[in-house]
């Protein structure tokens, strides 16, 4: 049985990690949404990047089978699921929380599943990279191979560069 | 005698209406502007849903003859009039109170003219959503079949769904 | 009960003609296909000609319930399906004959009609164009208010034009 | 070290079997190009699909780490290289014997190594998909889960039904 | 040896002409971004109409030998300095003080050069549309041809109409 | 007076020469069409390379006025001449002997002169694009800069690996 999963992964972080553990009955497919996206405070990792922080936190999670698959926005949430669902192996189950992404898939036929929420306070993509911004402590949010990853490229520089000016904003 | 009027009809209102009936002695082309935006807060129902419900206005207004179509958006204004006037058939004069729809159409050579203003404190497409995000009365602010038809399909659900998160978010 | 019929109508002749009289059981549903591509040999017309087209000659034919739908390429088969039904009103059938269409559009859960083949070596679009470039007769073969139409707006001048070189070819 | 491979599969056949064997010391990247492209006959399949058929014939060869990752055509080919880096984990070569994709990656400093062909006349896509539409036997020339999947999928139904008309032909 | 500049210029003001000043011992190549932006607040003038503003700045300064290239966003930023370079001729240094101009661009080899700031709170885009949409002094802050040529094309009136309400919100 | 010539210049060769000689009376604006096309047989050079040939070819002719500009595709034909309109400056004439862009321009109200022909049956690009392919003699089909330049930039090896294989082939 496999089970879809859709972020943006940026970065992945320890909610992420949670949501797979808790998924591992199933085949799991990561979806790199937004995959076109980087370079931007909201989407600062490359989708290659973000594939690479994927593996890491995999192994370190000792899980070995497993899809990883950018897919780049369409901006037609209407055609969204079909949008993915063409690119990727077929699935039995979409796993997710968010209300509009049940929709679209429910509509399409789909069956989604809710996933547990993981002190969703902390474990939130934008809060991380809000910390990053103000070098504030960051690391004990994500797995310790993709804290590692981020530093290796200069990915702390590279967010605080994106803070305080829009990338666009030139 | 053919007039245009463009809007994005989220939902179509007792505003819409009243501008339509107010260009009776026209042929009117409705034009769905983003037709292809559904499923967000700001563009909840798909071109299709609109369509049906500016169907069921027509026919409640007893208006025969007239024409709806479907236009995405472009995103260079520029050349924005163009893109519509391809699709659509001829027309003589556009409906529009809105300056910069007046800028860009007169810039072609099209003749435009303003239309009446009913209570636009309440007719307006963002106010409705967030009644019905809120869950307060709504079902007065557009025609009879356009509260059935948004009723048929579960769609103060979907905006609901839409309201607190953004259909980006995930 | 409504029922599609997606064609490039370039320009609309008799066999889509026949093809409209057969199915005047369903409130018919046009959509003009490749709604963005004119002034080429392929497809001289623009969406709204066509739509010109279509409107004179739902009127020779004298049927007054009907929708003309304009839909731009999307050059993904896979998901064109979708694309179509997210612009247009809810329909029950899809009418064709063409092997894809049947496919792309079952696939998705819709149900497709086979239509009657009309002096299919006649009633060709090419045909007409070619015949159009080369200065022959074509006039018979489409509905007089087309034929009409296209001579008001030059159109025979604009097909020859294309003709011998591809207006890519600058 | 990791080896990238860019192929479009339609279907993945002995050829790409072979390419991949004698790339064994490499961590293989498989790159899904023109992903978007479906249901016509020079792209039959689904990135989906053909992702499907990669996972099985990687089975077959008993190879258990590389990665797949569909990628859409971006038809602007001086930046098809940093369009494709962008998505994948990081590379240490490219390979490929097609003069144009050796050009455009060693244009950007990417490594670019040859690879053996393998009975280049008759393992190619478009003779497996010829012999298909004609009822010939090809079962021979890919491997034996490609195979079995094509005609679990009923894909030689699908390509010949695209063969003698052109899917873009309504 | 030649210098990019990469710039809105929305209008072209004298932040814009000192930066030019400042790098006269290079052939500048001023690069137009978001070409296709335009009747929006934040971009109300075509890329025709900046490039106008240009030349003219251009001839008050007496600088003879220029290039001015507009380039459409591409809105990928990691492959933006591809994007770029793909269109304009060969340049030798990148003059910016962005961060994300600097590291998008240094990424791919080029080499980036600060350049000075002048009176940053004053020589700003938006500032001065602002300032012309309040029907403030504007004229000073940019070169005296730039000033006329906003005025012969009716560019004030412009901005007006584009203030208080977005082009979009129709 | 400002004319404006559209071409692609795959390569700029003696016929736009000659073009360019006999419109001196005009401020020459030179647009690069299919700009974002390269390392295709059809389209060998990126925008930026041509544009540095027609430096070259200008430089030649001692032309000293003049503007390129590289304009994207569009593929609708309908909106083509706004879309260069709307980002090149003012012009008052176009230059052209193609039926077609007669057409699209004089349809949105611009002039279009016809140009002399010069030894049309040698001075085609696909002609030296094939001499190059071929091995044989094209230096005399093209201004003297612009062999040295295609020479510099290893342009004769690129096109021979172009013509056997499409490079989409892959």
């Amino acid at each position: 049985m496999r089970g879809l999963i859709i972020g943006r992964f940026q970065p992945f972080h320890k909610g992420h990690a949670e949501m797979v553990q808790s998924a591992r009955k199933y085949e799991i497919i990561l979806v790199i949404g937004s995959a076109h996206q980087s370079y931007t405070f909201e989407n600062p990792f490359t989708a290659g990047e973000r594939y690479e922080m994927i593996l890491g936190a995999m192994g370190e999670m000792g899980i070995e089978r497993f899809h990883i698959i950018p897919v780049a926005d369409i901006n037609r949430y209407c055609i969204y699921a079909k949008h993915v669902a063409e690119v990727v192996p077929s699935f039995d189950v979409v796993l997710s929380n968010n209300p509009v992404i049940r929709e679209i898939f429910e509509k399409e036929g789909y069956k989604v599943e809710d996933v547990p929420f993981y002190r969703r306070e902390e474990y939130q993509g934008r809060i991380i990279r809000e910390r990053i911004a103000k070098g504030e402590k960051w690391e004990h949010l994500v797995p310790k191979s993709v804290a590692e990853y981020i530093k290796k490229i200069d990915g702390e520089r590279r967010i605080k560069n994106l803070f305080p000016k829009r990338a666009a904003d030139f």
